[in-house]
Parts: C-alpha cells; structure tokens; sequence
C-alpha cells in the first residue's frame, strides 16, 4: 500500500498514528540537525522531519532529495511545537521513519507555487508540471464538480443526456467546420460539430422531450486570445414548451450551480429585450453590476449651434457618480486619446463636470449653464458627477460608449468580484442585413424561430420587412459575459425552408445539408426550443476571472497549437494515401 | 402551456380533473359514434375519447387525424369501463373537450411500435422515427442513466472528471487514426484520440490522483458487425496504487451499476490467470455461465494407434451432461461441418457417448471401453453425457474447442439471460510475437507495465525471454464479453524506452510521438494505473443484448455511414483549398 493517509487529512487527532504518506516533495529544508520536507499531494501538503540525531542514515537520504521528488514515508504523527495556521495539516508533522523514493525528478523549469515564475509558452510545453499547482489544480476540480452538479440538476429536472456523434456532416453556413477525411468513403469528408444543434432538433422529433448533454464543440476560427478550437456546451433541449418554460427551466439550473458551487443565491433575474439592451447600455450583454445607463439628449443638445451634435444621428452620455473633483484634465485627456484609438473609433469625448463651484464642460461655449444643467437634470446628477457625452452614426457611437462605460466600471471599481447580475437579453431580431456580403445573416442560427405573431409578416413581407422580424432567442448574460443562448425553434418544414431562402440557401443546398431535418419536420415534429451554455466561461464567470484557458485542462494556443504535444503534425505518406489526399502546401525555403 | 401533464402520468386519483396533454397519434380508433385515440409520449400513452353525441365536429376532427399527429387535447379524465391492466394508465381515459393539431405528419414509412416492419436501412435512415419506438426510448434512456450512476460512483469515490482534448497527435502505432487537417497550420494534421491513454498518464504526472472521463473515442478500423468508428468509454487512471487497489475499486463500480441499474447484488468477482483462461476455456474472456472446462488427455489418448492424437500437441475435450440420448447422429454430424467451416477450421471431431447401453465413440476401434471409461473419468462423466474431443497443434486447438464450447453452451440454453457472471482475467502476456509481421506487438499498449519481478528479466533478456514477460494488465469480462480492461502503468522513463524499442520503435519516433510523456517521466511520475471500460458495451451486458448498436443514439452503418444525415459526403472545393488539400481519388465510370 502507497499510503494510508492523504497530505490533507492528517489532524491533532490523529497525533501518535502510524501512518504512510506519498506525494511529491514541494520544498526541502535543512536545518542541521533536522530536514523538513513538505510533502505534496491533490489534497493537500504535510510537513514531514527527519532528525539526525534519531536516524543519521534516513535524514542523510531526506537531505539528498530534489524538488518534484515522487516519495513514500512512513512515520508518526506529532504535535508541532510551532503551528503553521495557514494550513490545514498545520497543527500536526510526521516524524519519518522509513523514505522510499518512487521517482526521482529533474529541476523543474519553473517554480510548481501559487505564484509561478514560469512564462506562458513554457507552462504550455510542461503542462503536467504546471498542473501541479493548487490553482490549477482547484480549477479543473471545480470544472469536474461543476459538471456534476449540472448533470445532477438537468436529470432532477427529467432530462435525458444523449450523445450525439461528432462524426457529422459538413455545413458551409457559419463557421468554418473541422473535416476529417473518410478512408472508407474515399473523397469523402466527416465534419466535427460546431455544435450539436440539428441532432438534438431530431431528437426532439423522436420524443426525448427533455434533453442535455456536455459535449465538445468544434469551430475552426482564426483563434482570437481565449478562443478555443475545442470548447465545451452544456446542450440542452426541450418539446411542448413556450420560451417562458425554456427560461425558468434554465434560471433554474443556473441558481443552483450558483448556490451548489459557490455558495451565492441569486434573485429572479430580470429580462431586457435586445432593443433596450441597445438602447441603454450599447450592448446586447450589458454588465448590470453598476448603472450608467445611456441617456439621449438629441433634443437638448441639438440646434445650438454646436456642429458635431447637429450633425449626429445620437447625442448620448453616461454619468460617472462623484469623481468631477478626481477627475484631472490629464485623465480626461488619457480617456479621450483611448476612446479615440481604432479598436473604438471615437472621434472625440465631451464631458460635463458638475462642481462646487460651478459647471465646466468641453462644450461650454456653446451651452449657457442653464442649458448644462437641464441635461444634468435628465441624467438626475448630483454635485461632483461628470457626464460623458458622445455623438454620431447611432449604432457606432452606442458601441462607443459602450466601451467608456465599460472602461470607467473597470477604472472606478464598479465590477466587484463576488457581485454576480444576471440577466436575460430577449426578442433578439431574427435576420442580420450584412450591407458587405450583401445577404442576411441568421443573428442566432437558421434553425431560430421567429417570435409568433411575427410568422405572417415573414412568410409574405418585402426585404425590409425581414430586418425587423424578432425572434424568439435570448441570451443568459452574467456581468456583461453571454453565458448562454438559445431558442424557440422552427418546427414547420415550410417556415424552415423560408428561413433558408431568406439565408441565401438553394433549394438544392438547403435539401442537402439539412434534408433530413426538413424530412423530420415532415412526421410529425413537436414545438421545442433549447439553449446552449459555454461551459468553460461558465467555470470561468463563477470564479470571478476572465479567461477560460485556466479551466481547461490541456488548452491550445492562438495558433490552435497543442504546446505540449506538439501537435498538430505532419502525418505518414502512408496515412494520407490510404485517405486519397495529396498536401499542397510547399513551405517556403 | 402546452401540458400540464404527461402521457404516462394519470392515474385513478386524477378522476375528475381538467388536464391537458400533449404528444403523438400512436393509433386512432373510430367506433361510430366514439373515436378512440392512443396518445402518445416519452412517458407512455394515454388513451382519449371523442364523443359524436356530446360534439360532433370535435369528433370530426379527431377523425381526421394520421398516425404520428402531434396534438394537443383538452379534457377531463374519466375512469375506463374497461380497464386495460398492460398499461400503468390503463385505469382511465380523457373525455376530450378541445383538440388542437401542433403539427401534421405524413404515413411514416414504418410502424412505430415494438415490433417494427422497417428494414434496417429504413430504419437507419429515418433513425429519428425508429426511436420514437419505445424500446430504442428505454435502451437511450438507460444509457443515460447509467452514465450518471457511473459519474455518481465515481465521484464519491474521490474521482475527478478531466476532459482531455480531441484533436490530438497521430501516433501511427495500434489500430488507425482519423485525422483533421489543420488550415491554420498548413500541411500538418491533429489527429482524433482512439483513446485518453497518454493524457490521463499526464494527469498522474501532474497529481490529480483519481482521474475518470466518460468520453467519445475513434477507431478508423474496417468495420465489422457491431464495431463503430466513435464509441464511448469509461476512462480511468489512478495513482498510488497497485494492482489490487485498482481491482477492488472497479470491482465496485460493477457492483454499484449492477445494483442501482438492474437490481443485480454481484458476489466478489473471481480471477483467473490469462494462462488458465486459455487453458481451461480456450479463450481469455470466458462465459463463466456454465461449466464445460477443458480436460487435456494427451497422456490417456496418445500412444495407443490412432495417429490423428498421437500427432496432436494438444488433445482436450469437454464434457457436455445429459445429452447422449437427445443428440442423433445428424446432431453430430452438423456439429462437426459447422466445426470445419474456414472460420473455425478444425478438422473433425471426436465424440464419446456414455448411455446406459454402453459407450459408444467415433474412435472406438482404437480405444478398449475400459480406457474411454477413463477418459470418462477424468471429465467426471455420469451416464449420459457426451465428451467431445478435439486435437491438433495447441493454440489452435484451444480456440476451436472454445467456439464448440459456446456453440453448445447456446444450444443448450445455458447462457441465461438475467444470469451475470463477472470475471477479472489477469497476468496478461506483455507482448505478443506476430510471426508474419516479424516483431512485438503490445498485446494491452505500449505503456502497460510488465509485473514488477519480471522488470529485470526485460530490461536484460534475451529475445525468447521478451516472450514469456507478464504484464500487470486485467480485463474485467462478464458472460464472455469483455467490458473492461487496463493495466498498471510504466512509470519510469528507461523502462518506457524500452519497451518502445522491444516494439521496433526507433528512438526518433518514439521522441516525436511520446516524447511529452518520456519527458513528463522525468520530472516526478507516480506509479499509476488504470482501466477503461466500452460504455456502448457495458449498456448492451447489462441489457442482456448482443448489440452495441441499439444503445447508441445515431449509430453508423458498416462502411461507416450515417443513413440518416448521408455522411461523410463531399466538401466544397473552397475548403478543400483553405486546408491546402488535394483529393487524389478519382471515382471510375
């Protein structure tokens, strides 16, 4: 037996056991006449004492062991004279008696502590050994605990988890797909899911009213920082509901993986229609954790002989609360140049400055203060606020100020860890107009229904009639990250076949990348609607941090490149005949 | 609200009440003035009446109604004159009072009830109507279940769930791998895991002790009967421990399953050595439902003039009990072609009768009653019984007995359904020697550790030394199936080498494929090991069913294709271009 005992487990009560021990050697210290080891392990680290006068040999081994060392000891356990509180094991060591090594360890390239001194590529190449470290460690726990608790709830819930085959077909339509050739088929290709979605529409078809299932997902996108080729869906679907069902269904498991999993229970969450989302925070994910909400003043501000508002679509600003003292010249000159960078584009930034003594703007010259305060007014100002003002196209400038709302929450402090708002963003439109590829765009995916009194107007209206088509979608967005998304689906094969016409599908395209769902349709569908759950933002979200790479365990990098094994790879000549392929790509020398 | 009840779910408590179901036509019956409905859902069915007196044009509608129809009925329910005692609903039925058509369905192309007149391929391609049957239903529901009891278990075993990723690295060793070009790495490939195996050896490496994943794996194999190209397995790897520790926590697991799935209280499995197993049953996955061990006679059968046993390496039989007086000659005779088709290959088969009236035997001219007597004896024989005997070179031998030992075994009835008999088969070969390929294979995989006193004997024997290596592998088999298998793992780096090149690895190739791992080795490996089980089998065994293809939701035919989606298909040149690939194989006219 390697050990009796984990390095976590061991207390005051079990002073005077014997017990075995194995792990990994954290640190070694030696004090002359005694060496301390902290032994390591997934639950936790135990102090372990060698003393020369007791054993000279044993403690002569204990010195000679290197960090990352794999050992067992057997010992007792004793009261410490000096506490370590900060531990769990703190109140106890073990007085070795016997030492085995079962592995020895080089150097690790990088410290295996909370705190590592190891670079990202190089944590990448060892990932096993980065791994190793608690937070890591606690993150891919808390990933496996979450999946649990998700399955616990969805089968209390009567859903039914049903694996889907990743071995699939290629659809053109959105993203790009990962294909894998089919030696058996030759010139054949399988496509890897980008998600699940028609199948679990099948088997909506074929009864299984409650469905769900974890399952990777596939996307070939150039990979943006915290893009994964391979991510994770919690998938669920279900028959014979309305979208209320769909959303307190769902806020259900959401409050309980809150509450299960960190100890936090939410509220009812409140809903936005996408139009208001839009209209009042820019986005169509708005972080609620603080307010600032837009307020237009078109009609205040225009007509005053200030040209860039006259000239704008939207006259628009947000109020920062209490920081017109604070606020420096110099920082509002920092904000400006950031808002005017080209990932935001704006062209400039008025502000409005509400103080003691007096109101001070970037536009006072064109505003009498009276006409400054009734737009403080609007905004319900108090002394010592500030007012952000931007101007311009609507749809640009909402995304702007966005962007400045945002930027002030971080900068002000207004996004508290520990605080969670979600939030459901509704009545999403149907049909994205893409003014470049001059077509539209499914906003959610073609399978989305169309909100129900709006099936008339899209089964008979004219173009611009489809660009204001609402669908039954919604977003489950907490503190300004989409958690989820999902819809009421289409279930008649003649609206489904609309969708695809109006989507720039052939009728021959349309039979042939999703015939049989159009077949389905056919015998008997039932109404259904589902929703999707980015599993990995969602370990994320519920810890409060940003990036998904941290909650899965072998990511990839930005090129989709596996660092550790170093894949992908060139493949036989042997494999790729049997597959019927040639490579084309010539390095360049 | 589309339902306030399901269709499996009212009972005699619910007289009176005002309900709403929803579901599918399962059947409709018109009885002049009644017209009977069987409404249908994942739950059950429940019947629904429509009176002609109390409303006709109610009735009218109803009557129109197609098998498959998804409707929604309101009603009260009413308690049945006649009872139907097959149906948990059978008590009452809706008095229906208002009917809504959700969707249409044309004649399906077979009946959707137990016993259905579709084909294979029918039902294949309209797989989404083949599971509305409600046993294909119970066997997708089972297997959800058993996959979260599974999950369950595991967890409260101290087991974490790690999802290892999909797109991996081909390593040409073992069977085929499917691979994905990469379009953002030109030329090079990812390849689909046929199993964890290296990343859950990472995960001890890195200390996350008790690792398990229910996960999708690839095998791009020639399919054959009841093989997939994506199946699923339990996957599990545990550090610090031994054999032992890896057997009883297993061992556990079946039980629970057995338990919580079927009702089904195992005994403490038994364990048998690969070596006894093949000589005891011919086979290293023996049905363990009835007896039948193999009896060698080389010392009672050679040497007295029938050349056929005197030539043989290997002369057993087996004892089949009471059968001598019902098995004719015409018995024996097609029981011996059947033995000589290509499959099995035996040359004849020798028989010993034991009835009241004397011994009787295919080879009584060169043996005296006394000496058949004992041979008799040494089966054990009552009057009776018949021995069956075959000869020849040793291994063959032992298969071929070993497919007439089952063939018996299924003639007799002796496999019982509802009888589980669970097996660990242990002590496995390491290699085996593939004469026509001249080199070692891996008869587990590469990484499996031979057991611990036969290490020096690997790490200096010679070649005829390498033959007789044990391993530390066990399968776990249950009437014959094997569910289950794995081994304790390599965990050190020289030893791993050294089996990469007993396996004709060249050090190059063992760096670029395992390099990670042989690196991951260096810096403090655990002992390790673990287990996978085939999740599509494990559902079958404890349904008592032969095939895995009826607990996969959308399983794939033989050439490896999806009837119903028609996958893999052609892909558009663009892709083809973006992954810099040329398909090299040109359809003949």
């Amino acid at each position: 037996m390697y050990r009796t005992h984990h390095c976590g487990e061991l207390r005051l009560e079990n002073v005077g056991n014997n017990i075995t021990l194995s792990g990994w050697v954290q640190k070694a210290r030696d004090l002359g006449g005694m060496t301390f080891l902290d032994l390591r392990d997934r639950y936790g680290i135990t102090q372990v004492v060698f003393n020369m006068d007791d054993n000279a040999q044993l403690c002569g081994e204990a010195r000679k062991l290197g960090r990352e060392f794999v050992i067992q000891v057997q010992g007792v356990v004793r009261e410490r004279s000096s506490k370590n509180a900060n531990r769990v094991t703190g109140d106890i060591e073990i007085e070795a008696t016997s030492l085995k090594i079962l592995n020895a360890a080089k150097t690790p390239p990088f410290t295996i502590e909370e705190n590592t001194d190891g670079g990202d590529d190089l944590r990448m190449k060892y990932r096993y050994l980065d791994l190793r470290r608690p937070l890591q460690q606690s993150n891919i726990i808390f990933r496996s605990k979450l999946a649990l608790e998700s399955r616990k709830y969805l089968d209390s819930q009567g859903f039914i988890e049903v694996e889907t085959p990743f071995l699939i077909k290629s659809t053109p339509e959105g993203a790009r797909d990962f294909v894998v050739p089919s030696r058996l088929n030759p010139g054949e290709f399988y496509a890897l899911p980008q998600s699940p979605q028609t199948f679990k529409q099948i088997l909506m078809v074929s009864g299984f009213d409650k469905y769900f299932q974890i399952v990777k997902c596939f996307r070939d996108e150039d990979l943006r920082a915290d893009r994964q080729p391979e991510f994770t869906q919690i998938d669920c679907e279900m028959s014979f509901i309305h979208i209320e069902d769909i959303l307190n269904t769902f806020e259900g498991l959401a409050k309980h993986l809150f509450k299960t999993m960190i100890g936090i229970e939410l509220a009812e969450f409140p809903r936005m229609s996408y139009d208001d989302a839009m209209e009042k925070y820019g986005s169509d994910k708005p972080d609620l954790r603080f307010g600032m909400e837009f307020v237009e003043i078109n009609d205040l501000a225009q007509g005053k002989g200030f040209g860039v508002f006259d000239q704008a679509e939207l006259v628009v600003g947000i109020c920062a609360k209490g920081i017109a003292d604070s606020y420096s010249n110099k920082d509002m000159k920092d904000l400006t140049e950031w808002l005017q960078r080209p990932q935001i584009g704006a062209k400039g930034l008025v502000y409005v400055k509400y103080q003691a003594d007096g109101i001070k703007s970037t536009v006072g010259k064109f505003y009498s203060d009276e006409e400054l305060k009734s737009w403080g007014e609007r905004f319900g100002v108090e002394e010592g606020d500030v007012l952000f003002i931007l101007s311009g196209e609507k749809e640009k400038t909402r995304k702007q100020l966005n962007e400045l709302r945002l930027e002030l929450g971080r900068k002000l402090g207004l996004m508290k860890t520990g605080d969670f708002k979600p939030l459901w963003v509704v009545n999403f439109p149907l049909l994205e107009w893409d003014e470049d590829a001059n077509r539209f765009f499914a906003m959610h995916h073609p399978f989305t229904s169309p909100k129900q009194e709006d099936i008339p107007r899209m089964l008979s209206g004219d173009h611009e009639t489809m660009k204001s088509l609402r669908a039954d979608a919604y977003d489950l967005v907490i503190n300004g990250s989409e958690i989820g998304g999902g819809s009421i689906r289409i279930h008649d094969r003649e609206l489904q076949s609309k969708n695809f016409d109006l989507l720039g599908f052939t009728k021959e395209e349309a039979e042939d990348q999703f015939g049989f769902l159009l077949g389905a349709f056919e015998y008997g569908a039932p109404p259904h609607g589902g929703i999707a759950f980015g599993f990995d933002r969602l370990c994320a979200v519920l810890n409060g941090q940003s990036s998904i790479r941290d909650f899965i365990a072998f990511p990839k990098n930005n090129t989709g490149r596996d660092m550790m094994i170093d894949a992908p790879s060139h493949i036989h000549d042997a494999q790729l005949k049997e597959l019927n392929l040639d490579v084309t790509y010539k390095p360049e020398k």
